[in-house]
């Protein structure tokens, strides 16, 4: 019980985090943070948070990451399914908190015709540069991929091990330096899920891929170092 | 005593680094740091002085994280006042000589009916955004127990501990980097007292939010850490 | 051969995130991430995928590391083929997984007659701001010689070793913190190789210079730690 | 004599990569990485070279620091001079490095009468953005003084040691993202002198004031720190 609520506080914050820094303070003329922002944002969500409860839960936060480690042998099937329902309940929830906050904000809307809109994923006239499903498809499934190698081989037994938080925290702030503007990223179902149950319509229609893209490379990527790359095997 | 003197020194850093970014570097067309800047300058005054003092005094810098401290079990009650007045000290003449460095440029002028004069912070129309009093009340809850929940799992006898000073101070960078838009972010009660007695007006007139709301997220996220999280009771 | 596909993995993200996040990210407008974001996305494949895989092959991911290791006698000279044609391999196929993503844009096309196409790295009129194949020359040697400097000494017997992912990452940012605007930055032969076989024309022309300035800074760079520095001959 | 030559290159790293970074890449149009940028680049080039050389000479790359070390007990008083003879070399052949790479460009001047030529420390007129000689003197001073209490502390016996190399770097980045537009931030005398030994005319006449409130400010932080919060006396 600790591991799922550890897992529901690492997934909020990650979403309050990482969606709430683009939402807020992104788009701000001459002060705002931008992309590289909002891309450092999302990884000290996740560096934060794995220091802080990876000794109890293990620190995944996202669904394709409790898949990957599954496929890679560090993380058993039977809590596969209540630590993805954790992930996703706390990714929702943040979602509710950031609505609330902005909804203080006369300027506030959120316009489901526009990309992006409410941090939500997506592609074609959905993607913040206009990127195609297939373009989007492969961004997400090679990043995804890389993703579990990082985390794979930081917490491999022979790494240097207490660096896994930093390294895996930066690989998400890096994958977001290259593909905000493909998909506004995602390489997280519970992340893509939550902004788009309030946004509806077009991104909402579009969560399939932010799904199947993030899982299929994070198994593949689990299947390659479990196999190919490991050494203790 | 050293305790004290260390609590004084890192108190005074966080407020002149981070106020200090802000107020020298942040909005200077096209070169200056803007959000991003000031959000790792507050981070990186915690990471130093925690590496620096840390040793000494625990490393707390905040009235908010002294409270929260004492509720998660980890600190002394009766330290608690000593701390909180010499964090107010610091603070407080770390905004002195932030005053006395500005006036020593012709064109700098408190205006006290500006949002987020002299680094202040505030809501309504105080807010750099125009965020309404509930919601910043939220963000300042939110923030402050999420960063109780950094603190006290990064520094847990279980977790991997060395780490703590980094995870806690990019917590820091992390909540500027959403909250800023907000109320200039506060999170810590010396750090919005010292910029208020010296704008007066508004600004002082709403330092009490920056109080409570800090205060009561700081001790909800200590209860949750201690009786829902923590393995070691 | 693990050591071989950690290299190819390792050179493949290092081009894949380095020069994607250049070719995603960097110029869009107020949002972008600018030479800034691209710096801290290079030596942020260095940094993750030294703590990833840095325990399988050494994570050099880059042929001028590999000589300069060499040299430095860290490295077996039989390996040093192996590990160079794995690391262009990697880079080929990284630029051309880009060249896949970006032809889902309807804006994109290769221009070879312009500084920096493709992310490739260039002199004269193909420096992104008009160095001369001299200061070009100048710069991509004392780059790599202070990164070996960097590498060897943070990975010496008697350094902080556990550190050394992080220094070495971080010194990648660096360089390009400084290069970019002189040649897009290379210091790795294998970076530029892959970049340029996409542009052809004068970026392919010039590619020796990315061989040659940083192999030699690499050499004199690890003749001078393992001669005049290093303490435990 | 390697301590020496430790000294001469990182002190060498420092000013060709933060005044590099600031020649070459602060002000480009868009893309440039601007003062934060610049910051990055410098706390970079000591936390880079403090993992790689730190375990040699001690890595104090700067006259101030060097005399502080002196001050609080860390440093033999008969290798002072050495070391700074050695570091004011390697900032003055740096310099001339970036001399040499910026004639390669046909736009290169340094015109003497502009604040900041040839990233020169400056007051008044020569301040960045217009602050007093008063205010330049604080701010030197006050950045100074806790740079050391941050090096004392970090690498006290009691201390997080390993963390030190970060937590100097970090500090050093800070106080540029502070101070760049007071004095374009100098805290190390070797590198105010380098810039300002190729610009001559004001900046040079000004030099003393980098020399002699950095040292001021060491002196009185390692006071601080030996006698008022170092336990282990």
């Amino acid at each position: 019980m600790k591991k799922l609520l550890a897992e529901f506080f690492g997934t909020y914050w990650l979403v309050f985090g990482g969606c709430g820094s683009a939402l807020f303070a992104a788009g701000i003329p001459d002060l705002g943070i931008g992309f590289a922002g909002v891309a450092l944002a999302f990884g000290l969500t996740v560096l934060t948070m794995a220091y802080a409860v990876g000794h109890i839960s293990g620190g995944h936060f996202n669904p394709a990451v409790s898949i990957g480690l599954w496929v890679g042998g560090r993380f058993s099937g039977k809590e596969l399914l209540p630590y993805i329902v954790s992930q996703c309940i706390g990714a929702i929830l943040a979602a509710g908190t950031l609505y609330l906050i902005l909804s203080g904000n006369e300027n506030f809307a959120i316009d489901s015709n526009q990309a992006g809109a409410f941090a939500s994923n997506g592609f074609d006239s959905f993607s913040p540069q206009g990127y195609s499903m297939f373009s989007a498809f492969i961004a997400e499934f090679v990043l995804t991929l890389f993703f579990l190698l990082v985390i794979l081989g930081a917490t491999d037994k022979l790494a240097n091990g207490k660096f896994a938080g930093l390294a895996i925290g930066l690989a998400l702030t890096l994958i977001h330096l290259i593909s905000i503007p493909i998909t506004n990223t995602s390489v997280n179902p519970a992340r893509s899920l939550s902004q788009a149950l309030f946004v509806g319509g077009t991104p909402l229609s579009q969560v399939w891929l932010f799904w199947v893209a993030p899982i299929l490379g994070a198994i593949v990527g689990a299947a390659i170092y479990k196999n190919l790359l490991q050494k203790n095997k």
